[in-house]
């Protein structure tokens, strides 16, 4: 649940995006991002070099490891924030479908991780 | 072993690069690379935007999904190139330790992608 | 936090043990890991009669994946039981103590199944 | 592939079986085995007993690597012996083919891992 109780919905406007869990790290998210980005490009560049195979692997094997990484972030900030703020939830009706949609959805996504 | 053995040495010029097992499929290898360039991209932008959270890491689990793809593809090619390269090489002495060798690299490269 | 806020601690007996996430799946669990231990057996039986590394190999894949799907279940009820009853503790100060020690439990375990 | 061309069939008797890559290491595959089947039959009574979900991860992250252990160790010696195996044949026509079969045998089965 990305927008406190107090918070009228006109108050989500240009100026005052969806707040998410991974929000205050945005910019750190930004810079993996971009660091995952260069090191694909740089595989690119391995296959037209005609590099040895073998070090193309351990070069996907980094990438797929930083992105591995990068998942778990935005995982434990999901699970922080947006089944936490589900269980925040005061009219306990509607907690208790919001917490399984927030945690199914956290399921989900590990599973889809794993697989 | 990428050279065949009735090549010569200086065969190997700048017009005729080593040869890997992935130089057949060398075009095919690089527009995989360029789309999960494309979408390590993709994703920025949705960090960028504010996306859920949930659809971001559905994302990260397409690329890293990819990214398997390409390995398991370097892999199959190093096996029935180099692996077999190597078994082919005449000197029985040589041979022996040529196959140890490139099986160890083939296994660390897959223990790296299991890890 | 498996014990609910209105429940005394001498509730807890022998009578009724520490209940968890899985507690109502229990036998389910239970069951599933019989067959995941009697495929493990069924694996050493195929290496006993010599049987094709290949098919080996197919069986451990099958194990890994029935392990990866108990992992599944346990995290997603670590987050809608463990997680969620830390959400609502009702002292503020403690509570978000208590979340974060549940998330950071449940990143590091999914992290461990990651790696 | 398992069986030298110069040996007859009669020859795989019941005293001499197929051979496989991991015939060798049968003994030391068969004790990993043995200690894996005690590891989930552990899980299992840890879940009897209410242990903590996250403890019960623990053991399972624990078991899904050691699985991921014997299987490199069985395709590293599927590539070592089988696959080298096929390039050994030497009628070229049979041996393109059986290379072929061993290659995408490993591959598969390399990828039902990663998966």
């Amino acid at each position: 649940m990305s927008i406190p109780e107090n918070q009228t919905p006109e108050a989500v406007t240009e100026e005052s995006p969806p707040e998410h869990g991974y929000t205050a790290d945005k910019d750190a998210y930004l810079r993996r991002l971009r660091r995952i980005e260069g090191q694909v490009r740089g595989i690119a560049r391995m296959v037209e070099e005609d590099k040895y195979c073998i070090d193309i692997l351990t070069q996907v094997a980094a990438v797929t490891k930083a992105l591995h990484a990068v998942s778990l972030g935005l995982v434990e900030e999901h699970i922080g924030h947006c089944v936490v703020g589900a269980a925040s939830e005061p009219d306990p009706a509607l907690r208790a479908e919001a917490i399984d949609i927030k945690v199914k959805e956290a399921a989900d996504a590990i599973g889809r991780l794993l697989r």
